[in-house]
């Protein structure tokens, strides 16, 4: 079954998922869209080869051929957009935050508590990333012992002139916030925020870098740097201190184990585990090209090439010396 | 325009490219599928949500209904099958080898070059890999200088008992054959294998590892270590060594490169291309659970629970204290 | 000049620096020691060559044959012995503390500032570490901008059972606090410390691990995870975050910089530098056997070996062919 | 005992044994110097605080005086001084070559076999890096099963115009040639070397880069590239392949095993191991302060400022408030 996507707010996120949705993933279909700005919202819909414009998010969400929606909308109206979807028993991914205020979150909670199971999903990504699940993975297993504290990085590399230091909290901490809850499988039960020496590079009035330190309720430490100037690059770092180890983010999406006198990380069993991002990428180009009646990857001149190396290889196995490769002339379709 | 595929041969991989199609990627569907054992095809069929069983591959090509076919039978019949798609104009992927003599190459080749454009697609998925694609995009971009030696590694925990030395060539140095030759743009002239001092956890008769040497047309010089009974895991490398650097896949998908007095490697500048993955899984998740009419990822209590948290961020960054956060009781419904 | 040297106290650690001046060191020649215990006091004086045995530090301290004084005793002593040093004007090392409290510090102060000139020395080693020379050199430099935090992590796999809090903080995270100050060139203003979830591992009555909190002048914030129970190794960190970048202290002792899109480290620019400890030790090691009359590291024979298989590399390189090497019989006084 | 030295050829390298054994190294005294150039001698002398100069190394070796001898001269001169030692009974430190033919190698061996004992090292320092000697500890100990391969690379960031092919041998490779001999613990048996493609930046005339083989007795295979015009820098790195994992010389020092699907480099144990070289250079640093009446390290200051912040954070731990830390004001003695 194709489950038919409606999507209310197609900015930029929004639109990539749009994109996501009808080029990328499997089993959805863009079928609607809402925008504020009636323009954008048509040419997304192009964009996804024919999805129906809405005049309001409301509307979206009554659309009978509509049977999940996506809210990438302005914050102040995921609110609104989700429980008009918990009313229609839709299942709706709202990007975060929920609401914008603890009232509308609990709002939500009662309607879809009413409604007696899951419809909604909130747009927390680092819980699919390989990184923090494979920590997660880590921690959980025991390697590392109980938690006792979680050193978080979070640094961007700049940010509009507009930014305010409640959005590095309630844009940027709050992925810290969730994934803190969610490593250490308990709740936070205190915060406080600690302000550094004030970076030259951040806009007027902004206080940044920041520290911010949760305890959760069994006493586990969480400090988070926060720093939204620190112009280099995106910067995202964990570390678990557990109470005989500690298991960390690496750079390149593994996870660090300092455990036992050693320092390690784990090295693939086989070809499944280490290509699988590539076989997917793979077979997508194959299938993106087929549609159009053609193929680009590698050709057949490079299956025949590899052929005639590996034979040559074969003969100087056997033959200990150096082998000579012969190609026949490359056709004018295999040119580079 | 959904591309309806035939897959011939539902071994172990091509019962994952079923998979695949069907659950993960974009744009395709499997319509139909034939293997050499019908029971095996039926239930591959069945998995598939019904695809049509054919009891030859030949049959499967010659379907009205497939729009493009996917190789993935025993290798001395790919070339007959690749054949047949060419003569039905049908786009094909075929795994790797083409064919099993440079003769079956080149009559692919004849015909292909008569259809006057692309019809075949190789299964070197390591082109497709993230970190070979990082790789040559840092030798093709000149930040190494011209390339000179390429040190590849192919080592496996382990083979079956009635594997080849033959086989270490035509299985496993194959994509090494073929990797060198994409990233360094141009063909192998001549090939040596050494053989180094043999290792006791070699299958009998066996003589691994082995040193393969490639030259390239313009000298480039490539060593590649193949090793099958390494025992301790799956283990992909390679360094290109440039006149004034190099460029070497590092652990965890990056590249680190060696050039004016550092050895380094790549920040991500934004969330975008760090969480590219997770987003993609993300909705994926969504879309599974949706098609159920549920939802399973990050709940609304989760959005709660970070709306909390932030709150009580936001005052302690006010007012420089402690601050508690107090929840309400999770409903059962969010239970862990 | 050789500098006469008087230690006090020869426990582990000053039994370690007498060894460490009599065999490592250039320059100097430990000719008197003292101990509270006066057999091990002999023991030491008699390992070092004939060192004369005095029966308090302050005997010590007046022998005109020492021309400097090494303090390594019960740190309650400290002050007394340093005191008396600078009564002396002799030069002292005095291991950390300086002395149990701050008024006496300010003796120390006091006196040495009436002397005119430095003549005490502090034994805070880790201004000496090549990596925190590293990381200070690069921070120093300007490369990441003005410091804004360090985050700085203190681990120990175990400590005694007779271990307080207040020792995780005067004898382990007080190295934190000297690298702080030396690191970012000010001086810390406040301290706070918290609590994080109690370790298991820790001795009754032990709060471990700590998180201690430190503001310097100009606001720049350290926290320093100090934990003793930790189980898997001694593992110090330190990580300074500019405006800009940030540096830490890598595995193995070089300095990773995060700046301008890329992590990176130094590679060494020449053979000297690379080597320079390799150098030393060979050295050493020939003037050791030496004074036996004798030679201990790569000998004759392997002097002989490398020449005639770089003879066979050179007519390799000469013919392009496989060179044998042949040997002599190895002579017995060669054998390994 | 102090070992009386001298010092045959006081060039850069000998120039900087003699400061190595005069400021740096325990238990030898430089009292003799020779040089072709008679005022580079008498400069280098001085120097090392009056030492004799001697017309020839001949002169030098028959000196009374002299204990043991070290010789940096050139290379073609290397034999015939360490024969003159050997006749003398004197111990002998050869920089590499130890002559410039094996006949001139075996006249070595004959005298130092009549001898009768060792007198003679030849200045192989890699085998006194810390990272070669993890290495063979890690290979000793059997972690990875019995080598198969090794692969070295040594690295030059350039050479003078007059370097030439075999120099890349016999300056460059030959240290690759001792160190596979000690890694392996055997014999090199064969050799064959292989030219790339020829790097741009190399001198004109040389051949660089080389890809030398060697095969020892029991039939490991070593591969050695060898590049001299690399630019970025001199990188010298080290993998052993074993049959069931592999041990490489990492960046930093340290080893990184590849064994049992982990990746994994040791942790110090404890803070001993961690700051040795620390250690010895701080004390170091004390006594050349101390042989000028003076002290120059971490001061009195230091010592009090490190205690006042301690007590801050003693009392911050008893309290959990924030605790500001004040000073004195800080003496001009202890200004930076």
């Amino acid at each position: 079954m194709t489950v038919r996507v409606g999507v209310i707010g197609v900015g930029m996120i929004g639109a990539d998922h749009v994109r996501r949705i009808g080029r990328v993933l499997s089993g959805g279909r863009v079928v609607a869209v809402s925008d504020v700005d009636p323009v954008r919202a048509a040419q997304v819909a192009r964009a996804a080869g024919g999805a129906r414009v809405h005049g309001t998010g409301q509307d979206l969400v009554a659309d009978a051929a509509v049977d999940a929606v996506l809210v990438s909308s302005w914050g102040p109206t995921h609110a609104e957009y989700v429980l008009a979807c918990l009313a229609a028993s839709k299942p709706v991914f709202c990007e975060k935050p929920l609401a914008t205020t603890q009232q509308d979150c609990l709002q939500v909670l009662a309607a879809e508590t009413a409604a007696g199971r899951r419809l909604v999903q909130v747009g927390f990504m680092r819980r699919y990333d390989a990184a923090y699940r494979a920590l997660k993975a880590v921690v959980d297993h025991g390697s590392i012992g109980p938690p006792l504290l979680l050193h978080s990085v979070h640094r961007n590399a700049s940010v509009p002139a507009h930014y305010t230091s409640d959005m590095s909290i309630t844009d940027t901490a709050v992925h810290d916030i969730d994934i803190s809850r969610w490593l250490l499988g308990e709740e936070v039960v205190a915060a406080q925020v600690l302000r550094p020496r004030r970076s030259g590079r951040a806009p007027a009035g902004l206080s940044d870098p920041l520290l911010v330190l949760l305890e959760t309720g069994s006493g586990v430490l969480v400090d988070v740097e926060v720093s939204v100037s620190i112009g280099y690059g995106y910067d995202i770092r964990g570390e678990v201190v557990g109470e005989t180890g500690t298991a960390a983010i690496g750079d390149g999406g593994g996870v660090v184990v300092s455990s036992a006198g050693q320092r390690s990380s784990r090295v693939p069993p086989d070809w499944r585990e280490r290509f699988a991002g590539a076989y997917d990428l793979e077979l997508q180009d194959w299938l993106d090209a087929a549609a159009a009646g053609t193929c680009t990857g590698p050709s057949s001149w490079d299956g025949y090439a590899a052929a005639a190396v590996a034979d040559a290889c074969m003969a100087a196995l056997a033959s200990g010396e150096r082998t000579a490769v012969s190609l026949v002339r490359r056709p004018g379709i295999y040119s580079e």
